[in-house]
């Protein structure tokens, strides 16, 4: 069994670091050939982890042809990428292996990564979201995730792949659920951000919190989904790590927006998959004609560059209406 | 419109705050004199809030009779003295009363705070429960909760005396589901206390915080509340906050004992309403013949002082199980 990981990022080397001591070799694909290179001479993936060494079967690669005899190949690259990724396996003629997409979030266009995925190759492909730092998981640090897919033979060989003793995986039915929990928890996320950034007291948050998790499962019920995924790791793991760690990313893009500090993302070369979600799923609501104050809140907020405390007062005048 | 606290504690005090912007008087009892003279002559309440005024139509008092003529009494007593408390208002011949119960617990019978009102009073009591912390409710920040009983008009009638711009009300329609809400989240509570104490990482944490969510709707269903209720405030709010607020005693009481620090509580005088709980929880399951992994975790490392390390050992083997 030989799985590639495309994208040596934060995810992908973590998950590499797993998946090695399952298998025979794990081929962890790079853009870049000066990390791929250090990974093979000394093993550590310096710009993520510079102190954890890889296992010694992760194999690293800056060419996509290696990934070519692979029977698992897990994506994890960023989603502004991901089509792209997808285009370039394509033309390598890569095809024939179980594919696993770890990438969060939507296109401009609307679709999800697993929507994009099927204009690729096909619907059998598992997704994998769960309240998951990579910075624990590459520490061998107890972690649980969830996994879904249209395919259960292809649910059951990911499982085996992926769990060991600290990394627990479970399967979930809800393909399309699991995908939208693994977005919308960003906003949510930057909505619970705003309120810390603006010193909001707890019972506030909670409260608001809450009505996000509620609104989620509404919404991820009109888009075709279960409301019950909420409730599995991918959904209330993972939605309230999201939004309440200091290490998520989101959450701290929503406290600069509370404080009135609007960062310059260009210049600080960091994704925030929340801030193009909040256009997308914001459209998504429209094009349903569903309301969600959550939604709203952090649109305004961040499109619309309201005052967040002007917000705030909108947003708590729908609390238990 | 008298509305009558019985236990100027914490949350009987924060509580007087809110309603009494509602009503015309509201009749604050402790069964301390110094307490409520002190109330009476400078309307501070010194012991649990030193730096806020009280209201000025806030009247303390240490005499039960003056709660007699009241339409609704609120109680707020620790749940340790709750039957003493209904018995000695029923002597006192205080009756024809809406009466809320804010107090939470499990009595060593197996009974609930709303099980204990029925034998004195009737059926028609209102249970208030959320994510909602006294210091922040005497200081009106903005804060939500639920309510719930089996008489609809007397939930009409609690709502609107409790209600202002920043204290919100949901009615929720679980009468025996908001009360289970309340003593199962104190387990939780110090389950993920405990893990923390222990230095647990962040994606452990929340997958065992989601299997706690989740075991909890099983109990709730089973003991016959709605698995629903656990998604509204007193579900989901004060389910997440309790566990994970550095404010929240028996995250704290979960701590020590993750720490290997046991506290006498006795000497503290401090009352941790989830270690009672424990004991009365672990004899429900069993008498449902229930399993919970989160249940045995906490009973093991506070009832059979077992090692916190082994404990969530086997706890891990749980996940995804």
């Amino acid at each position: 069994m030989k799985v590639g990981i495309m994208g040596a990022g934060n995810f992908g080397t973590a998950i590499s670091q797993i998946i090695s001591q399952n298998v025979e070799e794990v081929i962890l694909y790079s853009r870049r050939e000066e990390v791929a290179k250090t990974i093979r001479e000394h093993n550590y993936n310096l710009d993520y982890f510079p102190n954890t060494k890889l296992n010694k079967n992760i194999h690293a690669t800056s060419q996509l042809d290696d990934l070519k005899d692979c029977n698992i190949i897990l994506i994890s690259v960023p989603s502004s990428v991901f089509r792209q990724t997808l285009e370039e396996m394509k033309n390598k003629n890569i095809n024939d292996f179980i594919l696993i997409t770890a990438s969060k979030g939507i296109e401009s266009s609307l679709k999800t990564m697993g929507e994009i995925i099927q204009e690729y190759y096909d619907e059998n492909y598992v997704v994998l979201s769960g309240p998951n730092f990579a910075s624990e998981i590459i520490l061998n640090l107890p972690t649980a995730t969830s996994i879904a897919s249209r395919n259960e033979e292809n649910l059951k060989i990911v499982k085996e792949v992926l769990e060991t003793k600290e990394f627990k995986v479970e399967i979930i039915e809800d393909i399309d659920g699991i995908e939208y929990c693994g977005i919308i928890k960003n906003i949510n996320a930057i909505a619970y951000g705003i309120c810390e950034g603006m010193n909001i007291n707890e019972n506030a948050r909670f409260a608001i919190l809450n009505k996000g998790f509620n609104e989620s499962k509404e919404f991820i019920s009109k888009i075709g989904g279960k409301k019950s995924t909420l409730d599995n790791l991918c959904g209330f793991g993972d939605f309230v790590l999201t939004s309440i760690s200091q290490e998520s990313r989101n959450h701290t893009l929503g406290m600069l927006y509370g404080q009135k500090l609007i960062i310059d993302e260009k210049s600080s070369g960091v994704v925030f998959e929340g801030k193009n979600s909040i256009m997308a799923i914001k459209k998504i609501h429209d094009n349903y004609s569903m309301n969600s104050a959550i939604v709203d809140f952090v649109y305004d907020v961040v499109v619309n560059q309201k005052s967040p405390k002007l917000a705030f007062n909108d947003l708590w005048s729908e609390i238990c209406k």
